[in-house]
């Protein structure tokens, strides 16, 4: 009876009363490190998953999904980026994705959590693809703001791959109008940043909006994009910050004609008509987007989960 | 310790190791129909929720993403759709959205499960809103292929708005080419037709492709579109086919401009802008209908969750 | 697939890391009164149950096992027991078993919450049995230590069916040593009380090693047993208090003898062999009961669940 | 929120409508053998815990109840064993049971499945505590049954740990009266055996009053007994069948000097108390028992979780 019944679950929740459930085959790390719960597994449906304090980060099967409309078209907001900062980025895909722009002479990673790194780098080798060796790479276990604030460097694209700003974690002031401003001190004249920003399910859109909001009040530019990254079990939003390139002006053939000549590999998930589709959010997102008055700031920061 | 958690769970199985978990607040009505299990339920996280056969149908939180990407891009491949034909649409939803369409005269659903359909009517009013009373509409309790073998009836618009083809259930034999090739011959000159085509997470798309396939082999004009309905648990694929107009080439100017002279009342998830996003696909998705040989035939059926 | 899964589950948990798993047929009633969460439902592996803050409290397959354990073996110390008070109780079906004893005049039922009670006599009529129309029975919705406080009358036997001492419920006063000397006061020369005591599980045997060691300090006759209620999913202990009759001292002729002639019906669980077995707990108990210095007292209770 | 809250689960299923949850810590092993599907993990509430099959085999918090209830009866009924034949018993805690008495000279398990013996005593070394090293123990990795058809060896006691009769696994057949006069003949003029006989749930009574009844064709004194071991989730029966011994004729005092001469280090579960407890089982299953009339054969066998 039970032999076509998996009996072993990673439950992700998203609330006390909402989750998604993953068949576990087997878990290879399980550890709490300074900062957080990680745990590296192998499940039945996504392949092998690192989960941070019991929310699933990314998967085998879908990562690339994440990691490409995270990365390519801040990317391509530059003509020519060079030099970029990645805050977080446990896994290292998000270098690897950095690093597939043949522009790029440096890349900066900047993780509080060396544990999770380390074990990254030896359980989830498809993720950084050799990113962490490459020699464009520098790698830093620190605090992202507070390196921000003590920096002179000059980054053309900044990355920001951070957990939800949870009450306990240390991300939520990498959330706040401050923290952008650091951002935007720190970015070439026709920089660009990226990020992660939250689910978009409707009534649940309080962290998407009041970031693009939020964006808007330090770049010209802000454009919010949606994704469906299975694993996640909600509908994900990103939000992408320019400040001179306007990413909706961009035709198909335009960013199609951009990945060729300045991306190495093949890529998956981003190209020009998915650029297309990512320009555009159903009704009732822009409209929450335009609704929202809130804007983040260090002393009146969101929460996820509250 | 127990008060914030809740205790109560429908688990919505994608598979033996996959599924999503939602907390049930209560229930108010759980039979076993002639055709299926039925449960209609109250959940913390998306409000009421019809249940068949232990999958999620529709949710009072996002049935609105349903409702209105199935029905209104085909409603508007005709200029002047008078004659709907709704097979399935247990809910009424489905012919709400359709006779917001002020040039429609007649819409005929076709469901084969009377007790779904009555318990609807009265566990989920805001579903229906009246649809099912209003005088433009007709009810059918029958076996809709059936129906449609039998009938001289022309339709502008055909809305397939079943379940998944499982290996138990009569739904599969509305999957088929032979199905569609009945549907397009009662299918008015300018008629088009829509239905949900199964989920489009990666390495799961064999249905939404092999519909896609199936349905090139009989229409001119197919899209696939992508849709993020959050109770789904997954992502979801929508097809659109038409005898006559191009979907990709109308402008969401177009389409905000048809949606604002012919569909009464404010829609929530579809305009212009919604039906761009929705013309485009993720690469990897254009890649796998593309690739895709698979036709759907009555004797070489597809059965989802084998 | 699906079909032969249940995809409704109620999850009685007992820590944050461990629960028992019951699939839901239907929910007969859902409610928050004045007092707690209550849940009638009808589970696949146990029948109807009650369900009150997320705890499993009885059910149809087992809640003869839970009665007539904590009803019979006090009843039988009283040589003939006229009148009985019962101490919360909301089923019926512990005033059910003391009617059973020919002896018994009156029975007064003591419950905080109404709407259980009132609920309980629709929907679990198996429970009460008519128990609740006896001429014998009176009811009161009280506090039942306000009411032993106050009152003036003597009971042969006091039986306690109230749920776990909880930080937030008003259970937890009535596990203390000053409730105990109440309950004392209340009761005649030759009266006996029995109460449910909590787990038996290795390691979490505070709660019933603390209560009988409590109840030594008031009675000179205590006994705990251990009884087996497999919708609870661990093992459960029951104390039995005594002012004259020592029950280990009964063989299991003297019960047998004593059941058939004063009790009307025929038990399930309950008789002399029953009454043997009740006798004797693990070593692992009896060590754990000796070791226990703690007192209950109202400004040192204990919580289950801390 | 979701520090409190376990998301790892070991879900043992009882049935497809019932199961108990376990909180996973981590996974020490996951492995498919050519027997069966092997677990070992850490749990939150009974800490390392094999699983075979999905179904709970032993926890480091109770094991302790499962193996002294298993041996030292059977051991006690014989006068001076020194030959003991262990059917099954992976982990190691049955043969460690059996050498604590000191007139064993030689303790020969076989158990089918090496890969699982071999994994439990790398990861789970309290289980054996050195029993595999011992030089009475023998082990050899073959099927029980036909070891027994082929042998001309007499053991004083056969101690029988084998897993519940499923119908895809081998063990059934060690569960007929054919097999048990098989064990019969191979067992001194004093011999005895025991086994561990499946829950004491009511309803759920057929496998343990079959084998009892069965066991009652080929020994003249059969005890049932039932023991609550809380990471099983139900309780449990356990049968002891003796060839001249009447278990149900020794007192507590009885045991507890046998034990006392007999048997080194402290037991923890199992003394003369105990055996009392264990001698008397609830009404209803002795009424199960006497109803009983069904003997298993090996064309009639039994199979749990039909």
């Amino acid at each position: 009876m039970q032999d076509s019944k998996n009996s072993k679950w990673f439950l992700d929740y998203f609330s006390p009363s909402e989750g998604h459930m993953h068949g576990i085959r087997t878990i290879f790390s399980s550890k709490k490190t300074k900062f957080q719960q990680m745990d590296i597994m192998d499940t039945a449906s996504y392949g092998r998953c690192l989960v941070l304090d019991h929310k699933m980060q990314s998967s085998e099967a879908d990562e690339f999904i994440y990691h490409e409309i995270l990365v390519h078209p801040a990317m391509l907001m530059h003509p020519n980026p060079k030099n970029v900062f990645v805050v977080g980025g446990g896994e290292g895909a998000t270098v690897r994705e950095v690093l597939r722009h043949k522009s790029v002479e440096r890349c900066l990673m900047v993780d509080i959590d060396e544990e999770v790194v380390m074990l990254c780098k030896e359980h989830l080798p498809e993720w950084h693809a050799g990113a962490f060796d490459d020699k464009r790479t520098a790698l830093k276990f620190l605090d992202a703001r507070r390196y921000l604030e003590e920096t002179d460097d000059i980054y053309d694209v900044i990355i920001i791959d951070i957990s939800e700003p949870v009450e306990e974690g240390p991300a939520y002031l990498l959330y706040t109008r401050e923290f952008y401003e650091m951002v935007n001190k720190r970015l070439s004249a026709e920089g660009a940043i990226a990020l992660q920003a939250g689910t978009t399910t409707p009534d649940r859109l309080l962290n998407l909006t009041a970031v693009h909001k939020t964006l808007m009040q330090v770049f010209p530019h802000v454009v919010s994009m949606q994704a469906a990254i299975p694993s996640f079990g909600l509908p994900w939003g990103f939000t992408l910050a320019s400040k001179q390139t306007d990413p909706r002006k961009l035709s198909a053939e335009d960013i199609d004609k951009m990945v060729s000549s300045r991306v190495s590999g093949p890529l998956k998930y981003y190209d020009g008509d998915t650029h297309q589709m990512s320009m555009h959010l159903p009704k009732f997102i822009r409209k929450a987007i335009d609704e929202q008055k809130r804007i983040i700031e260090d002393n009146a920061p969101i929460f996820t989960y509250n």
